[in-house]
């Protein structure tokens, strides 16, 4: 190893980055405040202005707003020192819902999320599969509205329903701009129909961001790594200092249409030996497939994401020929973490999404390996490989986070806290 | 080509991202107000706050500081249709002066600009080789008092230098992190040293980020683009909104030591069949070396830069072999710039750097090629691939920029302004 000496603290770094928050646009610091809240359960304004950097008086500015919006409340007091004790704020977890929906081609799964984050209904839907725009749209709308019911909802506790789905998207549009499953659903109006559907605002997101601003909502708020997602297909996700990051048209990270091997297969995207033909479930069943002792022995031939679920269940239990392909898309994986990290410059990569449900830790421990060995800032800093707390359902917290999100970003916070203050 | 259907306009976005500065931080609001007053020659506080969204309280207010800073001054008025002339401001170009250095271990170009972003002094200094540090900032003091010299400029007229180099480096201590091209290298004083040297400030910078910001120095200054830049080695940048993306610790965008062949030659950064070792100079003189015929044909043997150098002039006389040996390069360059615009999303790729300067122009159409067919959002929005105004300079007036832009961007800029005014 060649690199090997100085190893440098970020901490002065990353304060001067919370601190920045304070200088920053009005609306993005009531959801750290928010956060901050949630995180801490009962917490006083002095203290919130101490951990965000934040002055005394935008800190107020910030509560008043979150008072008036109904999201916080005080909850107690605490003596100080000196004279008058300190009113502590808490989290008002009731005062409001949002849906989130993570779908591809071969899985859909549901969640109702409260402001604290915790998920109160859970819904397995059918995959999509090939189906067209209108149906799935509609078993949407049925799917949010037995949530609601199962939660014991009305229309109006709920902010809206969040679609964490592949790209390339045009999320202002809210629409896909990709001819899958079929080309019916390239611009099809979906955010748009099922706002119709269920009364409810809905917005697209990428689901890798989404698994990413999911993963936050479970944790720390201000935080930067980066997110890989592995459903049918390959994403990923990078949250610096707690925002996406974005790009220009937010059509970015898409780490399954990188390539890996320029002399590899062709891809439907253009490119060739892109990691999703490559290491993800198309390339893994795909050479399963190709071995037909193994196919039959695993009873393949059902869905892309069934099939590979089904090859990593059998890795687990020991049988060589799976182990030997999951051991390629492991490989594969990281080395296009690597690029990742080397583009990005992050101290944390979380795994998420449904394909690794079962197999997550052989994936994550393989990633640890080759970032150790490989990255090319290891010196400056070390890169932690991570699983996201729950790697199925990330992405459709994210998907609920982001309706709270452009909420508390956007200046409609503002009036909807002056109409209900 | 299985997409194709829908185009999207990303002009609303961009007029959003342009608005969102005025709800922004102070210091940045200062750079984006220069940059326009620079570009437009004369223009009116009215005209100012109709182009960036600013209010007029904030433009007034930014106006007020690069007045006080003597950055700017009126230079006329313009009649109006109702009373009272509109007062025109422009930049005052001798205000101030900055110098860039841009070096690795095969050059070394030396600039000093003027507040207008004008190249007013240029000078090629000795590369630095395999030479201790000591020795390179000693040199490059004595470059520094000689170009001062040849502009007729004293200190106090320079705000200070910036230095463009390699990382992995710690931008805040002022040092790198690899030791290259000696073990000395690692964490020696290379900002304090050349202070101390120069009694001028000194900052370090990326220099492939350098190049985005000294592309944007020479134009438009709310932008969004990749910069591919290639001198010895091979690394990148991506400038967002006009800001450069700096990950974690500003060492991200390693284009050069990206895999494009997981079963390639191993590389000194722990990867393998990185870029570098595959497209950059490295391979590319060292597939010439194999062919002793072409080595002595072109004279090669000299050191990594000036052997490419060679083998690319051999290339535009119609040497077939050293044409074969670029071809592969500039479709591996591709195929990594592919990867880099499906992972940042932008719509520009800016090529800059030495090893462009004769053959850059074939660069840049293989690259333009590869990127009609194979980027993911092509059908979202087209990724142009552009040369910089000047490939060998871009960088050296890039460092030049930061030092400007880190008083612009500081607390520092409000004392300064009211010191001065």
């Amino acid at each position: 190893m060649v690199f090997g000496i100085a190893r440098r603290k970020t901490s002065s770094r990353k304060e001067a980055a919370l601190r920045s928050f304070g200088a920053d646009t009005r609306m993005p610091t009531l959801a750290i405040v928010l956060d901050l809240i949630r995180e801490r359960g009962a917490v006083s304004r002095v203290e919130l202005a101490d951990a965000t950097g934040l002055t005394q008086a935008t800190m107020t500015h910030a509560v008043r707003k979150l008072m008036a919006l109904g999201f916080v409340h005080e909850v107690g007091t605490m003596p100080t020192n000196r004279g008058t004790p300190r009113r502590l704020l808490g989290l008002r977890p009731e005062a409001c819902y949002m849906v989130g929906i993570q779908f591809d081609l071969y899985s859909a799964v549901g969640v109702v999320v409260d402001l604290a984050g915790r998920v109160v209904v859970e819904r397995r839907m059918p995959a999509p599969g090939e189906r067209e725009p209108e149906t799935i749209v509609a078993e949407f709308a049925e799917h949010v509205r037995a949530m609601l019911d199962d939660a014991g909802l009305t229309l109006p506790q709920v902010l809206g329903i969040g679609l964490a789905t592949y790209g390339p998207q045009d999320r202002e549009a809210g629409e896909l701009v990709v001819p899958l499953p079929t080309p019916t659903w390239v611009g099809y109006p979906l955010a748009a129909t099922l706002e119709a559907a269920t009364g409810l605002p809905v917005v697209i997101e990428n689901d890798a961001t989404a698994a990413g601003i999911g993963v936050q909502t479970l944790g720390g708020s201000t935080s930067s790594f980066a997110v890989v997602f592995m459903s049918g297909g390959i994403g990923s996700g990078v949250i610096l200092d707690g925002r996406p990051y974005r790009g220009v048209t937010s059509n970015g990270l898409e780490l399954g249409h990188i390539s890996v091997d320029a002399t590899g297969p062709p891809c439907h995207c253009g490119n060739r030996g892109c990691l999703d033909e490559v290491a993800g479930p198309t390339g893994v069943v795909r050479s399963a497939m190709a071995d037909p002792a193994l196919a039959a022995r695993l009873g393949l031939g059902a869905d892309l994401l069934t099939d590979f679920l089904r090859i990593a269940r059998a890795t687990l239990d020991g049988d060589a020929a799976a182990a030997e392909l999951i051991a390629v898309s492991t490989q594969r994986l990281a080395v296009a973490t690597v690029t990742l990290v080397n583009l990005f410059d992050v101290g944390r990569v979380v795994l998420a999404g449904n394909a690794f449900a079962d197999i997550g830790p052989v994936y994550r421990d393989a990633l640890q390996e080759v970032l150790d060995r490989s990255v090319f800032m290891r010196d400056v800093h070390t890169v932690q490989a991570e699983l996201a707390g729950d790697v199925t359902q990330a992405a459709a917290i994210g998907g609920a986070a982001v309706v709270l999100r452009n909420l508390l970003e956007s200046p409609f916070a503002e009036q909807r806290a002056t109409a209900v203050g």
